[in-house]
């Protein structure tokens, strides 16, 4: 276990490794927090839930950090608003490392005399951390992606690891079929409990929707075309006036992007993403197609690749029959989002190994796009 | 069919006659519509899709009307934004009437020649007049109980037509329940197609919650408990500053209520209304309960008495399998809202006689409260 | 002053007679009030100041019209927040009809006794009144102009009452000038006290600026120009995407715009409306010329013809030296409104006759455009 | 002029040497500009106004700074709305000091043989440079002053310098005054044409408003009294809730403030300080006493200490007679603003050495707070 957490912990600094000073400090829009806080956040969770209740005599780093960097514990004080996180330059970077080292040193003392309880706990938090992990990869993408000089993150990083060749479609017969995690190992509780449902015959497309597909959308006029979208969809694309992926400028005839590598022209043939549900759902219904549910993805995922983007569901966020949230703070994990989102399924190239499986929930919110999702397609 | 449409077209003016003149003209917030434009849309409706489409050389009543009263079929022309209602005085209530009259006297002459389809169309107009008879009632409801007069809409309305004493549990076994309509008569799309589903036991309560219940949550401080409600529903009480039901007013240590009767203090013993899906969510987790999903509510409702309240479910508003959306402008009747809405099952003392069954679905966004809903209870 | 007040009473009626009753009601942004509201608010101004104060054992007509109808006196009580005067349906307009009558009534009855004290309360309240008249034609011309039929409200009603043909300029020489008005009859607090002023020698045009030569600035690309514009205005021409004086809309080729007679070409030689203060300096600076300040006007305004638009000065409403707000409620008349307000000078074709003066200063914040106002240039 | 450009631009550095790395980045509010933008800002003026005009193939630095520092100018190119300089973490500091580094060498190498107008241009940066040095030292104290840790900026700054003991009044005789620069020296345009002026007789105290009596309007419920306030003053008090001066926090029955020398008690004697022109009037209504206008405060300011706070004033900012802006991008740098400000007499703590004159005239808009601002009184 000391092994493991410590893994974890260096991929959260290795990540920040190719950042300036300045570029841990800025929060250009309220769902995207500095890497700085990501750092220290994911720390208050070890000292907030696992040192301060186990370790005796658990002396605090800072007495304030519990109040900075409590992201949204309702249950365990006031925190600081999701909008000024970005205001905030004080504590340092330098004191946040600090922090860290502070932290792990306790951490790397107590592990071994953990009880099983307490070893629960941390998978927990290192699970915690690997969601973070993704976050900064996404945050710091567009912190760089919306200076205007394109700052590039890593100029080898490769947003797409491979090319889909195959665009045919999977059939699944009708049937019951089990969904929900087994618990035979880590798990949220929000893949609980496992349980059989119904399933009509269905077609699922064995690749995602391409940058090329996608701009064929545009060309006609997709993002122009009313009876293709949700209603709060049509609302937002006016409201915002969107017309194309985030990260997307068009040049000369030609679409570009910012990519974690630097500006870049778009490949056609790689996966489109940084698409929000509504352009998901607005595509698929312009291709006569639809969105998988997330039960039908998690029953068919055998059968294709994926891992390489967030895949939109057609399938709210909502507890499986029998859900009940854990006792105490942790019990806000995951229930209390349990409203408004719609759930994506399957991983991303910012996705920290061994982090990722089939019956994994994500979740956000549908104008939201950010993260690294994409398109899979079901018949009709 | 004449008879029928008369009888319905004859129920809209009957709900306003208690009306002001001024009253048919204002739009307080954005989602409650002037009754003199439900008046008005609801007709136009018969002029869009039947008159103008079935009758040869069909001379509308003003050439202006299909662009003024033209709630939200994108794919019919540009429409007055739905903010900018309450702005039109004119046409004038008179002229609204005379426009009612005219369409009417097309339509009879029209019907005895319909077509089959024709009037499957108008079956769908009748129903959708009906909607929006149950949405005149809420939103008179709405601008007199924000007249700082308060006036009564009709002093012997009755909110409430039973009061329900038995509040145990109804036990219902885990199995296979067919869900949806059989279209065997008039339903909406989204009731299609019936299907299956695999259902856990469960136990729901024959009552709906009471004001009373109610005010011991508030008295508990359910209001200002972080825990009890969803994240969004968190940041909403604290937005809007909610802590009691819509037209709800604390006076010398009692709740009083504006009602369609009047002003009045609180029923104990009458079913709760006016309450938000957060609301409901927040008052279930505060009981050690749960909502129900709609499935479980259609499977149940046959045991218990419902029609007084729409009762909130824990259920997204998503299409079942197979849905297809109809062909044309009538497709954007009820697909394109099938996102970020919570179903709501039953009826309520403002929905029209013959226009409720088990198997409807009634779809409103979380946070909205002016409709007559109420909460049903599930065991954990 | 029986008479004096009965016939200023009637004209209030007499503005309104050619309205709707719905036209009554609306209010489709905060500046502009509901017809009924002036109506209520003009005779609430007897009941509260008058009446109450000076006839024993007056009974109001409703307990609670003081708080519905105060417009902003705040020593008075609470009042119905500006935003939401058109949402209140109630009182009717019949009820308001019949508030008016009881007060007047009443102030008939009274007013033969009435105190020396007493009787310039009422001389400031029939000015009041006269204030309020204006306020009718503007925010009926607005109510009326932003409905999409765009209903004339009078065929025969003229805005521009004459045509200014020499355009040249008035040349006042330096020197020692009086400002203000000299209290030997009725004025504002605001005209006071009259002092002396040094100005500097200045050249004044004798005609308003005309729609020809606005469209001139049109054409010449002056709204989109930044180094025309005061940085606010800028600001403001890019937030609200303007492009034309309010009411103004471009038809094959051709400006048009809803005048109180109804929809109609743009006539080149009458002076131009409904610009902001913001769009009359921006003029001003694209013809090389400046706006007066409020004491130029005053000094030049015997030498020009004047009354068919507020002219924009260059002057902020500020108190005139030694000037006293006076005590009690009517002390809130003015004085409270002396910040972010420039001065207007003149009278309008909406100014009711004997309402005009060259010492009257009327204000309004630098973006507004409802009222009849104009641009008259100097040299710089 | 090379000795006297190294002293200025130094001081800009030596402002921000206390600073961290990740306080030069942060802009919590729109008119907080982040240290590093003030540091590069001041710069391209160097760049675009000086070398790139008069240096034959000046290189500038970098080719996209232009875009990303220029403040306001319009005529210059597009620019980074103010909103947005928080968001960019690139350039980093280390970046910017290098671009000084390298106009600095530039200009040194220029200067010598600059002519006479160039000078003049070079005088104008300098000035405008320090105007930057004000507002770093007022950002600073924004920034660390709303981290939840309360960093000191410099623990021995001193924010007063002197306490005024004679509270007594100045009384001037009525007579025509000269007001305005007499353009020996440097001067802004704003400060011409010196000119001659009316005033009355009035009464001027000799020292600022104090903490103390600051206290009692407060304690004498000054911010719930809706008379004291101007109508638009009244507004901003209830929006924003504002119930005492900026960095003001009541802790166990006293006041205490946050200062760039750290948290601290409020010193009774000290003048108050972060007040807006809306509390500046409020409470000289309360005292019964009003503010001075601009021209007041130029007469008598040879009669009393000033320097310490700046000093709001009852005028408007607007141009004085015969006003007429500067040719080019340059004529931009005052006309533009003359609109909605009010005028700031004196000079603050934070004023840079030899920045001030009885002639300067500073202006902001009447809400704004986070100046080292402060009140005067005269008698009524």
């Amino acid at each position: 276990m000391k092994h493991h957490y410590q893994a974890i912990r260096k991929l959260s600094e290795k990540i920040c490794a190719p950042l300036q000073k300045e570029d841990y400090v800025v929060q250009p829009v309220p769902d995207v927090s500095p890497p700085k806080w990501h750092l220290a956040h994911t720390t208050w969770f070890w000292e907030e839930f696992v040192l301060s209740q186990h370790v005796k005599n658990y002396k605090r780093f800072h007495p304030r950090y519990a109040f900075l960097f409590n992201s949204y514990y309702d249950s365990v004080g006031e925190r600081v608003l999701r909008l000024h996180r970005g205001n905030m330059s004080r504590p340092t970077v330098d004191e946040v490392w600090a922090y860290r080292a502070h932290v792990d040193e306790q951490m790397m003392a107590f592990l071994p005399s953990a009880s099983e309880t307490v070893i629960r706990l941390v998978e927990l938090g290192l699970n915690h951390e690997q969601q973070h992990q993704e976050l900064l990869y996404t945050d710091i993408k567009y912190i760089l992606g919306h200076n205007p000089l394109f700052p590039p993150y890593l100029e080898d990083f490769k947003e797409t690891l491979f090319i889909e060749q195959d665009h045919s479609y999977i059939h699944i017969p009708q049937g019951s079929y089990s969904i929900g995690h087994d618990t035979t190992c880590f798990s949220f509780d929000n893949e609980h409990a496992r349980h059989d449902i119904q399933l009509p015959s269905f077609a699922i497309r064995k690749s995602l929707v391409t940058n090329g597909e996608y701009i064929e959308f545009i060309k006609d006029n997709g993002y122009k075309n009313p009876l293709l979208w949700y209603s709060d969809g049509w609302a937002w694309v006016n409201e915002f006036k969107i017309d194309s992926p985030l990260y997307w400028y068009p040049k000369e005839g030609n679409w570009y992007r910012y990519a974690l590598s630097g500006f870049e022209k778009v490949n056609e043939a790689e996966p489109v993403t940084h698409i929000s549900f509504y352009e998901a759902a607005a595509f698929a219904e312009w291709k006569g197609m639809r969105l998988p549910t997330e039960f039908e993805w998690e029953v068919a995922s055998d059968q294709f690749q994926w891992g390489q983007r967030w895949e939109h569901t057609n399938s709210a966020y909502l507890p499986y029959p029998g859900y009940r949230k854990p006792a105490g703070a942790v019990g806000e994990y995951n229930g209390k989002f349990m409203i408004n989102q719609m759930v994506l399924r399957g991983a991303s190239v910012a996705t920290p190994p061994e982090h990722s499986r089939k019956t994994y929930r994500n979740f956000f919110h549908p104008p939201l796009r950010w993260q690294f999702n994409g398109i899979r397609l079901c018949q009709k």
